[in-house]
């Protein structure tokens, strides 16, 4: 068995925040208060095994990072009609682009965009009874700790300011690609964005993603082993914004980052990986993550290439 | 040990290419003159057995698949500069895109589209001697094989009609990013684009892509296990034009096409594929291709997620 | 003294409104129920006289044509600073698009377009204590009329329907070009463009821009001639959205158009002219009115150039 | 009549070319060796009366000035139908933009950009016998003068670093929109730019423009009154790039600029002027020449508007 523990020593010992570049989100002041030095990292392998470093029990805001249970909820429940209301292809353009949306006709090019998350946060308004409380519950089951929940500040503070996003829900909707009353939908998808997790709490929730879709503890399945592998291939093409294809090049494994300073990792079959650091490099990615996730790779020699 | 014969066999039974959509690339005399229900596939698994059927022995124009050896040999004779010259992030628009280089200053967005390996091929001519030769030299050694050669009516055919490559060159020339006279760049690129190859023999070189760098029959490194990482991750987000998405949600393994039909695939530590059928879909991606690969993943039920 | 009375005759008798293409605008019911075979044209000469045909004296929305005397109304109250957040560039794009306003950070390219006309209308919150009222009381002014009024059906219907509108308000608020909330601003933009007037009060009005910024009746300077020549200027670019050339080409006068169906022409020193026919071309300008304004300077052989 | 001389006479004391900003254009070397200090203006009235000052008798280089006259012949060689092959629409993207190109299929926005130009060069090599002889001869006609030649240097020095010229002609070609060989077509359009002119000469020369197409020392008819309108209306809306809005707002006249800092304008029925200084804003026009011109426009009080 592979020594991750001796891993992530090295890559916590190698890797200092301070010497690092990069900005802390400042776009709404809940996340320009998270002090910039904070670092983490947390790795649980296929057994079910831990370990992890610095500050991996602290929660974080994950914002983008629910891109991916929201996905994986919607598919569960609408199918693979979502799939009628947005791609799977890396967008090539900065995370707020209104550009490709214009040229295709309101369909956002993933679901790992903003456009397309919220998207997907209209469909789960008309899947889901109560939205709120199932998508909490369903991150809890998932992640097996009844305790995560939303961060209202976060979410409010997001309302303030989500001009950008506002503009590319009307622009849907101009199309009828949203279903919802917008505010409603916002709200709901700024929840979502809202939900503070730890490294330790991330990794374990995404480890469904390399265990072929079933939960670990239970061995239920909860996406069939083909689903697992389309979401970890849209991670691999589309997790990073316009830096997908630099963090598939020196990383190499499926991921999600979030503008809280959070990544997740997975190797199929192998482990599941969180780290968090909040100085964000141009693209909107952790500096220090992305550079704990390649030192990752390059010390195990193991990644899905 | 997998039955990759089983799987194949049962590709070759359901797949008819007559039902299929698509259509013989038409730009030039040479490729639109190939019947349209040519089908054959191959597989070489990494003890180095292969099975396939059909035309699989029939040698068709690479196209771009020659993107991939064009830039390993770039890597070997020119080292990681390369990557100021040409980026790694997926286009997300046409392969004949002139937009996004003009946004970029004349910066390829990766070395699987037209512009970024018209840059390689510009690379080459200053690194290698004999860049004919030594091209067709690299690519025999790769393979095994030491009959493979240039199919000099494509190339002479594509000189004649290649407006959007020139158009590119000089554009890119414009932007200091082309080194050496536009015709004699892009004759050696439409040469490298024009190597002829069967399926068979198209595996067996990409095996060493599967195999960490190393060639299987000699153990000789040619690449670096880390830069083969980076390959195959240029692969699986460039691979495929605009539907690199489609193709990794779909199949799940990094690989190349060419719109002579032909595609290759990779699984690392396991097998590499090449599949040709020359009915093209809208994005330029044979159609008969694609539908095999992602019967052969589901089939196996293995891909790299 | 020229025989406009003669032309317009001529005009009334040569086009057919039937015999041209074009539809309604359906976007809003109240706007789709229009009559598609309306048809009337008024001009007022530089001394006051005027002549007319058709339906010259029914009121109808005077949509977009609203966008010039509501950059008149935001220059005598907020001057030449009106210019730091909005061009004078012609836009060279459909009316709504959202392309621009990304690569130029949220600065419309001209109070002509759509997004150029909120910010103006922004403006005007902030300069005009009462703003609706006094807008109003402007129009009522210039044309000498002061039964010309809102029609609140049309500003309501806009209200439900205006995505697009809110997309780019929003978008241009995340890059701070937007003072005040949006829907306050929406709905003070969408009473504008409800404005109902017919097409002898229209070409009263725009006789200002005739007369080198000067009211007839009183002689009240209300723009100065250099800011007359400029507002000229503008109309002639950018008055036709992304046909201002084309308009500019066959008809050779500054003007502004209406999804209403309405045109206004002027000829400095010359006369003023209105046009409405509901039909509309692709472009979003009245099929007829862009028909009957070539024949008048077709028939007089007198344009501005 | 208004006193031309004396308002010339104004402009001279009160521009100092050497408080403007501006660079001399150094793509290549010949028009980068032009002293950045040449200043001069030429009117010449509808009488035939001129008055100048500065350097208005020194030739320069005319560069794209020449679009007009190659227009003017192409009308009269091929008519109308070159509309089927170029647009009337100002561009509203920097003049060596691909990207409208790439969206609009190969047809040029208008004849005023390059590549408008270029299809404009491409269509007189099919309708001219001796394409360099005869439109030598047509502009020595134009500007009553036989001593205009081209610059051969300018010409040469043009060839060889004209890559984004020669990327839009490739480009172009691949859209069919291009009939002769590229090499043919670009020597030809580079001898147009080359044209070597004074600012009296080319006074004299578009006066033309201002006389509704009849040459004013003979009377004859080269263009029709509707065609001289069409041509006058498209400088004032794509005279000048991506800034014709801004130089329509200021001045208030269809014109058109070169990169060799020269710029004509045009008061129909008026006046023809000619203006030539060589340091050019970021446009691409000269900054002393628009200043000069809304200076003009301003002491007269007069502009078409």
């Amino acid at each position: 068995m592979m020594d991750y523990q001796g891993s992530l020593h090295k890559i916590n010992k190698q890797i200092s925040v301070d010497d690092l570049n990069g900005k802390v989100a400042n776009y709404i002041p809940e996340l320009a208060n998270v002090p910039e030095d904070k670092f983490g990292m947390y790795l649980t392998n296929i057994e079910g095994e831990g370990s992890g470093f610095g500050d991996c029990n602290e929660r974080f805001s994950i914002q983008s990072i629910s891109k991916v249970p929201s996905l994986t909820l919607a598919l569960l429940t609408e199918g693979e009609r979502v799939w009628e209301r947005v791609g799977v292809e890396p967008s090539g353009d900065p995370f707020n682009s209104l550009v490709q949306l214009e040229y295709e006709n309101g369909v956002p090019r993933n679901p790992f965009i903003n456009a397309g998350a919220i998207v997907i946060c209209d469909i789960l308004l008309n899947t889901l009874k109560d939205p709120k409380k199932e998508y909490r519950e369903f991150i809890c089951k998932l992640s097996g700790n009844s305790s995560i929940t939303y961060d209202e500040k976060v979410a409010s503070s997001e309302k303030l300011t989500g001009h950008h996003n506002r503009a590319m829900i009307n622009f849907m909707k101009g199309y009828g690609n949203i279903n919802n009353d917008v505010e409603e939908v916002l709200d709901f998808y700024f929840h979502t964005c809202s939900i503070a997790m730890s490294c330790k709490e991330l990794s374990e929730m995404f480890l469904l993603y390399a265990n072929h879709g079933k939960l670990l503890s239970t061995g239920e399945e909860i996406l069939s082993a083909k689903r697992t592998k389309r979401l970890n291939a849209l991670m691999q093409t589309c997790g990073f914004y316009d830096e997908a294809g630099e963090f598939s090049f020196r990383v190499g494994l499926p991921g999600k980052s979030g503008v809280g300073g959070g990544i997740v990792a997975i190797y199929p079959n192998m482990y599941s990986t969180a780290v968090w650091s909040p100085k964000l490099n141009e693209k909107g990615n952790s500096t220090a993550g992305i550079a704990a996730l390649e030192m990752l790779t390059d010390i195990t020699g193991c990644s899905i290439f």
